[in-house]
């Protein structure tokens, strides 16, 4: 008999909500410039413009997205927006890094059952002691054998962080919901995925699979993490 | 006789000049609010202030940093902050992120020469991408068995971080700066320490060491990083 897989998983919006947040921000953010510029589309693309910029200085997470909300809102605003309002974003960035943490459907009971046979990691990119925060506040800590915050997901950090818990991409099962972060460069590493979709993706983690892959025995989607159980049985009997 | 010691450092103020780019950032900061808000002294309270407040939602580096002289300059000068000013402070820290790494005296020589002797490996807390960016930058990243960005510096991260390496305190020696985050927990945990002061001490690094520590054993302090090579050595014997 083969040993068992280490199962990987990313941890925003795939073992807990995540884009519900940005999306409830987003709204809060054009409500809050409402009166100093009204044109809430206009708004969201410069910001998302703004974001694409700054993610090679600030990287992933709330505090760069909050300097992002904030440079967007001088910016299209021509600098009259007003000191009360830039305090109200930094308050949005405050709120977002200190929200509940609520775990995706099937989540708790899937990891508490999974942990008794496998080996369950952790690799999730954005703010340190965020990312750390929330894994806490998820009550899952215990049930995983390591938890790494990465700065990128590529196939070298992936093989980078693999390799500190004595793994190689090929012995592991990767879940996640982002075909950019999560999926492909495990796949190009040869190892297998199972892809669960959010709702909502972020922009700048749009990609599309190449059909060639998304037939290929190393990829699985599910629609909810209820479903991964009787997959990764399957998977490696 | 008995093995060598890993040699664990920090890296900011310790490998590399940090605080110096923080101070010149306060400079310019103030130099830049002086038309809204000229009393430098009270500027820099608040400011002080604001990090202390913010250190648990932001934690530590450069862009909760930024966040905070944001906040600020909107509560010193009651909202009459320029957008111009504001978009400004993001420039700020956006060189700080980018700013070139410059190494301590005797650092390279000494790291290219322990390397061949000694398990290297640093711990650092601060923002993810920007600590490896700057371990990359540092061109030492080759000398290192391993590079750990933490979140906090207390007893209890330093023994999990070093035991991801198979390590425990008691066989390694602390090399670092600060006093509260480098020396203190290390020698809480029974393990050694060399600190090699800088000349500034963020406001909220300050700490005491007891005389007891002062004397004890465990405990040395050296100039600067030229002096380590026969500290160790004669320590070791």
């Amino acid at each position: 008999m083969e040993s068992n897989p280490a199962l990987v998983f990313d941890a925003d919006d795939t073992l807990w909500h995540n884009m519900n947040l940005f999306v409830d921000t987003h709204e809060r953010y054009a409500k809050l410039l409402d009166p100093f510029f009204p044109d809430a589309a206009a708004l969201e693309e410069h910001l998302n413009e703004t974001e694409r910029k700054n993610i090679e200085h600030f990287g992933y997470g709330v505090k760069g997205f909050t300097l992002s909300m904030i440079e967007t809102a001088v910016e299209v605003t021509g600098g009259q927006v007003s000191g009360a309002a830039i305090k109200e974003i930094i308050q949005l960035g405050r709120e977002m890094l200190d929200a509940p943490v609520e775990l995706l459907p099937g989540v708790e009971k899937t990891i508490q059952t999974l942990t008794q046979t496998y080996i369950l990691g952790v690799i999730t990119k954005g703010d340190l002691l965020n990312q750390e925060a929330k894994v806490a506040r998820s009550g899952l800590a215990e049930y995983f054998d390591f938890v790494e915050v990465v700065s990128e997901k590529n196939p070298e950090t992936y093989a980078r962080t693999l390799a500190r818990h004595d793994l190689v991409a090929e012995e592991i099962i990767m879940v996640g919901n982002s075909l950019k972060s999560d999926v492909m460069p495990i796949l190009e590493l040869g190892g297998r995925v199972v892809h669960i979709p959010y709702p909502v993706t972020w922009i700048h983690e749009h990609a599309v699979l190449p059909e060639a892959l998304e037939q290929s025995d190393q990829f699985e989607s599910i629609s909810d993490m209820g479903e991964l159980m009787a997959l990764i049985e399957n998977w490696n009997s």
